[in-house]
């Protein structure tokens, strides 16, 4: 995916991971060179992470203290220490426009006091976080923890709103816990949720994820599974999912969607994109992931546009009914 | 590297493999979908080559006769038998514009007795093809071999002739011999080939190679080093050949080739692109091979130009000399 691309696509905001660029090519480099922004040559917003939900996804390298996690590098090994202090330090050399404080997404499954006193920490190094932010023109985010406890949710974000960020993230979910259980709990705290800030709902989800939170009042997300799911062949259409390596689309001349408007449908037929998958050609992961952020892109698109004109109730029902519909 | 983008980069023949498409996903296949150009939507110009450079690529699989070569899939391991016939009859299902005589391109070092002997197969093999083809529409190139021996390459060039083809390939150069003798030979006989038929260099080259090929009456080429090298992470450029891994490019804010007028000199650093390239990061093999591919095609664009206002004498000098200057 180039940033040409991602313009072509009306991609507005994107994703930089925090602990990767660290680690590779180092934030010292990337803020020499005039931030991100300048780095990669990307004129849109970007958010950063805090880089904990990597160092801890790692978790058998990492070591957790009240002062910060000492973790290896996945990479060659090597030492870190990060702190709330340091994570900010890093994002602000980074330069992205939305960063977040730095929390420990709780795993799952998790007892209620273990869920507590990882989310009471949390809370602390968000404290820290927000000292050590001094760079104007950046919106730092706070993250809910609490893992599935309703109650910890709600002390969380008593938290989070005393201390007083830009913007409220909801961590920890998307981590194992039953997807019903999920959305459950967004119910139960969608009308405790500050108005005026947007609710940023990490780590979710798939096309009915979405939709389904945005019915219960997010407002941002990120997600591997456009990009990831690309490369292992499984491509979005408004019918449903499709893998594009099935013998079935052997000789199927028709595009991926047929109500879809990206170049890759306009231009090619499903029998060629699974030679291209089939044959391991880099090609097939750049077709399949322009077409499947196209897809997610125009569906917050339709998305934000009825819910301006209040019709967001039929738009929802259409597009489940067509996606479960099958291809 | 997308169909959209070779058209972008005025690319106007793009070569397929028999040999892969005849195993993955078969000429069956893409004959019912319409041929080649409509498999995989590219409208410009397609040129076959005829498989043998493939199936004696994988020699210990390969098993000569005078009636063809059986080999094995390198895929799977299943057995097949390819004739000039099959190799012909295959690039019909193809359906391209420019298709090649079955041959063996003879392997250096050789002996003169076995160059002559390979030679005069390919020459029967290059009438059972002659024979064999019966689409209209498609200009069928014959291929010169004969290793390093003069008198056997006249010997091939006379064979040829007398079969009658619409295009003369030299093939069985750029296999391992000093690359001063292929321009020796290519020297010895550019007065004697045909000057009715566009010359086929297979196989060829550097840039440096090109420009000494076309000086010598070489009209076309083929050849994986742009696209292969960009994979490696190395550039052409007006200056030299760069290696983008290098750690002199670590903080180096500039264009690859500051002379260069595509997408990602006018928006990409070297900075990043060995980020990219370090980072194993896909986007660094699709935007390496957009450059390599620009610079080659712009090269060659730039070589017509200069022959058409009988400039080239002073166009090759120059680059030269710049090519040679160092990044």
């Amino acid at each position: 995916m180039t940033q040409e691309w991602l313009q072509e696509l009306g991609a507005e905001v994107l994703l930089s991971n925090t602990y990767h660029l660290y680690l590779r090519p180092g934030s010292d480099l990337i803020e020499r060179s005039g931030g991100l922004h300048q780095f990669m040559s990307w004129n849109g917003a970007i958010l950063t992470d805090s880089g904990g939900y990597q160092v801890f996804s790692h978790r058998e390298l990492a070591r957790i203290s009240e002062e910060g996690v000492k973790f290896r590098s996945h990479l060659d090994g090597s030492a870190h220490f990060i702190t709330p202090e340091l994570s900010v330090q890093i994002q602000e050399q980074l330069g992205a426009d939305i960063i977040m404080a730095f929390d420990e997404c709780t795993p799952y499954p998790v007892t209620r006091a273990q869920a507590r006193e990882s989310m009471l920490r949390s809370m602390r190094w968000a404290q820290r976080s927000h000292s050590a932010h001094t760079h104007q023109g950046q919106a730092l985010f706070g993250i809910m923890q609490g893992s599935i406890y309703p109650d910890l949710r709600r002390e969380s974000l008593g938290r989070l709103n005393e201390i007083g960020f830009e913007g409220l993230a909801l961590g920890g979910f998307s981590v194992g816990e039953p997807r019903d259980l999920m959305f459950e709990i967004l119910d139960q705290l969608s009308d405790e949720l500050p108005h005026h800030q947007p609710r940023y709902l990490m780590g979710v989800g798939t096309p009915l994820d979405l939709l389904q939170a945005v019915e219960l009042g997010m407002d941002m997300f990120d997600c591997v599974l456009p990009t990831r799911n690309a490369r292992n062949g499984m491509l979005f259409t408004s019918c449903g999912q499709l893998r594009i390596k099935n013998s079935r689309y052997r000789d199927d001349e028709r595009p991926v969607d047929s109500d879809c408007d990206c170049f890759v449908c306009a231009r090619y037929s499903r029998s060629y994109l699974r030679h291209l998958f089939v044959s391991h050609e880099i090609l097939s992961s750049v077709l399949n992931t322009f077409h499947n952020l196209h897809f997610y892109l125009e569906l917050m698109r339709n998305v934000r546009k009825t819910i301006e004109l209040g019709t967001l109730d039929s738009f929802a029902r259409d597009f489940r009914e067509q996606y479960s519909s099958g291809c």
